[in-house]
């Protein structure tokens, strides 16, 4: 197949799904018996991160299995003779966001290379700003690569590097990446895991009846019942073994600045991320939306299922019903055609349906977690006041997002991102609704229970809404630089 | 393959799975452009009433175009061929529930019949409570059967019946047939649709610009853009075809008395059945099972997503905050394996997990639709303790369910009804919660703001709670008789 | 999927595709272990009788298992779990022929029908003369058809009949059909055999560790290493059972009149039909075409691989060396796209390629079974010319073949068939070969060692030379006398 | 998946199955409109050089297409929108034998890698007999492996090189490696071919209305219509681009030293390999064989396919009939499992059947190419005197196999060829034949027309008759020096 090497392409999308998309989740469990089916929950817990592709790699004492498949993870690691597929006591996971078409299959993590030092599995949750350059000057050099993903790059430096222990390699590999990411990495000895040295991407650490366990979000620690022990720190590198657990400090100190978007949108409601409760967070979003912005309605209506922790916030703020005035369908397929005009705006419908009995002749008050280009939410405005509400307003439990992301997160580029290119009455208008309001940055950090944001060092990633990116961006400077794509194939030594 | 005909034989179900089934729903439409589309954004819609299989048959003018399909309806029948491959200004469609095992695969819907007087295909919600009765009268006729499914005992009928037209013959096939359903079937000159003498099962008429719709729930017409015309009546024929919409009644005068099931479960709370807004019933519901048997508590927690209505109306009518302590997971997928015991109980964490920000020290009043067996009721309660909450109360929004049924829901026998054999108090302490409620009879009929019960003419079928089933039992009659099964092989003419 | 009922449509074929084709081959074994493993050998050994599809059904003392697929018994039943997929002592099979799509799906067989009288698989090889005249009276009483299959219409017959025991409704059913046919049929009690009045299409008995075997040709019966026990005769029942064999005359009697065209082309060289080695016929139709029309050349090459057998018996006759001039290919795919105009004729390349070495120079006399179209011929004679050939002379190994079959043979319409519209010169001509000749239809008596064909009584079924049909042909009448195909569509009661 | 890198490894064949293999076929296009679709057809005509597997690359101007599939070129490579798969002027393809399991997708060629200097396909046939040697070194300096093929090998040579021009890589890379090998690759410029320094795997370069083709055998000329041109010649490099054909001596000067296992067994009989006529050759061997070993008998039988050029000259040579007498089964698929004991032999069965009507009572004369371990010579013998063969007589066309081979032919270890371990008279015994004959070294030679074997220089490579090896075996010194297997797994960057 013929592949460009365009890390910058926008994948097509259903062009009514207007919600960002993150790269990935991933797991590791070492030492314990049905270590691919305990990754099978974990990463079942954890597909809200990724619905593309999945993939497990197991190690039996004597060499490595791995799987990797399309769809989901009940789908592809479900049934009875798991542990026959992928046998041992460790593995590692990954699950993969959802694209339209198969172009970025050979992309599916846990990557696997028999190395000179053993055999060593990746997985990766994030984005490397210098993926592009390190990869050219690899080729240089006489390396062939097989996919475009981050996780190739990081196995090509380590089967390069001069060091001579894995973990050694590991580190040297380590040295020369710049971006957000959380890794796991399976070698025959040892279970890894690191976060990028500002703590961008989510990593915690689990006890399993005193086993180690790797995961992005604390609900697959849940799921496996397992104890959360603590979030893996920013720039931290823990290694699992036999002996325990290592700890070490690979980069150069920073200050923690973790994505805020993980609470707006990413991580699961029932997640604790770096010592927070989702939900909570999201609660609080919409009691401080409410305090912000509350105009006079009857009803409070959360556009499902994301939206509904801030509604509930902002219901119980303003005392004003929390009502499911939209339906949410639970069965999602392909693309269906639209089969006349009369039929038109039924990409919506397949998502959500207005709950008549709710909204007519009722002032209904919206509450969405974030709007990227708006295409949803003026569809979903304009089902709501077809149903017969009398008014709609609609309110952002995040901050207007004006910036681009480059750390994982599948997001439009700036030009088509509603709020860098209209003022909140223009986007009122734009998505037909009788009032519009975001929550402020301030909002932002109050939900969060943090100090007010310091500009200096900001306490959280938040270039989303602030345009202030935590590290440099290689990468894009050299593209902006030079005006061009690097367009290159794949290698195919062999077939995906 | 080989293939008995125990139609009372219970598919293989995942044991925490605990709810009740609903076989089918239907959907058609007559002289509109892009009728297939139509029929498959409308069976979208009624997916929920069967995920195992869909259907759809469509006339062109010429010929028919059937395709049926294991999965889901947004698998089957999105992308743009569908027209080229269903091609037609009329069709009918089909959705099938779920069964574990593809045992029943012949029995997918619409089925089509090339019959001496023109082609014919039917689809068919409910069940026939004399199918075994007709199906032996018929093979001993010489009528050779492909399937178990009650569409092709009316197939074989109308095929024998020795009036002239279509549609008498049709009435001919009626008078035969008894028990709970709902039909639509499409010939190369009409569409029709049926509704039992009791009109258990519910259907509804829409209107598509001016074009007949036909369907099982009224939230079909929402998906596609078509207005609410009326329900087709207990015992009604409706015969649409290009000179319009004839009314008949081929059977004898009866009281109607639809299926009180829909509103507890089945049907979607966006959909108006009968004339009342399923999402403001169950709310009602929520609201006198407060009435009822109200305690103490901090939060009201719904048991996702079908007991959020009640939820909402309980939590509105005593004042006490209403959480989403327990969320959802939308990815489902086959049965994984345990991997050890130390992760046990995961298969209701796979489905649902605790959200322990709002579980934590908290006296927990958990609202669910029903309560079947009662397998995923204590597996909910546990986790929601194991999560931390002070008190654990369950009340189910429906009463205590403790007769099976035979017109077109999947349900155990009466032995694994967890209500049939237990007192309150004895279910309190095998769901292991600090108390426990069932909604009354009479409260689910102030729900339904109906007249109390007449037990002389019962407004609503509801047998489930009573015992008082609404038709004659002939097959069940004849088996308990002759206490044996009727085994039979399925005929092979094609494979499928 | 739309069908239409149209038994005289020709199936797309590859026009360089020139081979007449039979419909089916037959297998039956009766109480032996194993019996669904030694019917798909004896498929196998068939698969020259028809490669489409194929079909077993068994009987395990309880129930009746069957299994069909598209393509070759080598692909379909080879595996370890054959008996476990099909168990029981009793089995019957079925081979189908190969047409270019897979409209006819449904007609795979055997067919299997749970009746009144209990089940019955039946298979079939042959065509029912007045089987649209069946069908629609069939039809007209209530019978819904699934396939346009000869099979079908003799269950929908046994189904119907008012006789009591199967093996009476069996020969109800016979009583009504016309045509030639060799049917094996399998209830729960017994194994069927028959073959038509007149013996047209052939089955012999045989005998493995003395119990019955049924089958086409006697090569199955080498192939399970049963012995030959004789042919089923014209117009005989074979009923075999527990009990023993028992044979009866269901018909009027007649003399025995089998079909010439299975020496000619179909029956595999080694087998033994009606007891003549086929491959002594073939080659004494070598002989004797050698005798009426040799000229003088230096090398005699066959047609790969069913000419080989009489250009032998040719090149012996004459003393001119016999040589591979022309070597088979034996991977044959899809059709190939045409790459340019260079690349012409590559059709007849992929399946046959010219041997230089033994062309160059030579005169060459080319030896085929026999010319259909002359499609095929024409690119043979021309691919020797081009490697080199000083001449190019073809001699057909049977006789002008002038006149279609309605008998289990797939030919092209009387329009179509090369011999039925030229003289031998023109056909020369059209072949661009240097001398045409022809076996003579008393040649082809002799090769049979046959007496001189009796006009009033001929011996064989010889239509395709003579026009002497050996039946009336009903639906044929009936189709040229209202000139109309009598398109039906299928019921589709199951998908395939 | 779990590989092991054991490069000698037998892959598990049929038991029956006695025929040596050779691994693969290789052709190449360039500069021509439908390159893919041609190269298609070639490889087609060079499907008996390998069925297990066959891909094609294509260069369009602007990029590389690549395709590879498991199964035969006719399944994979057929159908209308070829052209559109994989467009471009310029093509490569390949054919893989054939093994029973699966377990070597990974090398299915041709391979693709993106490289420093451009895009470079290669597809190659043979063996390096350096290539564990080669692969530890280069896994050593980084190089992360995907497959066991030695295409991947030179890629990655190609891929270190500090040399500047792609062709000058190449060479870099052609300088290390040892073994005999015909290359084909294609740049983003030009078509390479390389034949190894002494010429054992044959190549050759036809023209196509002006275009060079590449392709391991004449029959893949003849089969796209293209003129035969010359043998690439022992140790050439040939050049192909817009600017024409160069050719390059990359190697030091050797005496050419091709395959004689060509002509025994592995090239098609009309194929011309180095000059000499296979079929020729062949008839030669039979000739000769006649001359060396006749005894009086009734009939010469080939065991067909491959021994019928051999059994004709030996006929024709002693003037006794050559007859069918074994009729090969042209439909084989996967292992049928034997039913009873009493269809005991039916492996041989499946494949070659008996005529009987040539051997009952005859002496019998078998031919056969070549044997090796002798499994299936016993069963045919065998299974002609079950047919009633007064005497079995078994002349090989080939002398007696002894040693295994290391340059892509698939052979049994030396212990397990029949004429290795045994004298003529013992396989006589062993095989159940009245008298056995080989043809000799000397014969083998004179069939060639050469001049007598020239020990200090033969001619031909010829070890497996001499145990005379062409070239040293490094990898095969190194793995008996130590006694060990260098098992490594596979990198699993992407999955096949």
């Amino acid at each position: 197949m013929t592949q460009s090497l365009d890390r910058w392409r926008q994948v097509p999308r259903d062009p009514d799904d207007d919600t960002p998309r993150l790269e990935c989740g991933v797991f590791g469990v070492f030492d314990t018996d049905g270590a691919s089916a305990i990754t099978a929950l974990g990463l079942h817990a954890l597909q809200h991160r990724g619905q593309e592709a999945c993939g497990i790699a197991s190690f039996d004492g004597q060499g490595f299995h791995t799987e990797r498949h399309m769809g989901h993870v009940g789908d592809a690691f479900a049934g009875g003779d798991l542990m026959d597929r992928l046998p041992g006591q460790s593995a590692i996971g990954h699950t993969r966001y959802s694209t339209a078409g198969g172009s970025f299959i050979r992309n599916v993590q846990p990557m696997f290379a028999d190395l000179e030092a053993g055999g060593l599995a990746i997985a990766h949750n994030g984005n490397l700003t210098n993926f592009l350059t390190l990869r050219q000057q690899l080729v240089a050099e006489g390396s062939i690569f097989q996919s475009t993903s981050d996780s190739e790059v990081i196995l090509h430096l380590i089967a390069r590097s001069r060091r001579a222990r894995m973990v050694d390699k590991f580190i040297d590999a380590l040295s020369v990446i710049e971006g957000g990411y959380a890794l796991v990495a399976l070698s025959n000895k040892k279970l890894i895991g690191v976060r990028d040295p500002l703590g961008i991407r989510p990593l915690v650490l689990g006890d399993l009846d005193g086993k180690a366990v790797l995961a992005s979000e604390t609900c697959a620690l849940d799921m496996i019942g397992a104890t959360f022990v603590r979030d893996i720190e920013h720039g931290e590198m823990v290694i699992i073994d036999h002996d325990g657990i290592e700890s070490l400090r690979p980069f150069p100190a920073a200050r923690a600045r973790p994505c805020i978007f993980e609470y707006v949108y990413f991580a699961r409601p029932d997640s604790v991320v770096n010592g927070r409760s989702v939900y909570e967070v999201r609660k609080r979003m919409g009691r401080k939306l409410a305090m912000e912005s509350h105009v006079d309605v009857d009803v409070i209506v959360p556009v499902p299922d994301s939206g509904v922790p801030a509604a509930l916030g902002y219901a119980q703020e303003v005392g004003v019903p929390f009502e499911m005035g939209i339906i949410r369908n639970h069965y999602v397929g392909r693309t269906f055609i639209q089969p006349t005009q009369g039929a038109r705006e039924t990409g919506v419908r397949m998502k959500l349906s207005p709950n008549r009995s709710v909204l007519a002749g009722k002032r209904v008050m919206l509450i969405d977690d974030s709007i990227v280009r708006g295409t949803n939410s003026v569809r979903v405005a304009r089902m709501v006041r077809e149903a017969g509400a009398a008014e709609v307003h609609l309110r952002s439990a995040s901050p207007p997002i004006m910036w681009p992301d480059y750390y994982g997160i599948d997001m439009p580029d700036r030009d088509k991102l509603l709020a860098a290119n209209h003022t909140v009455d223009e986007i009122a208008k734009i998505l037909e609704v009788d009032s519009m309001g975001y929550l402020s940055v301030d909002g932002l950090y109050w939900a969060m229970e943090s100090a007010p944001r310091d500009p200096e060092h900001p306490q959280f990633t938040d270039h989303y809404f602030t345009g202030d990116y935590p590290t440099r961006l290689l990468d894009r400077e050299i593209a902006e630089g030079r005006n061009e794509t690097s367009e290159r194939q794949l290698s195919f030594l062999v077939d995906a």
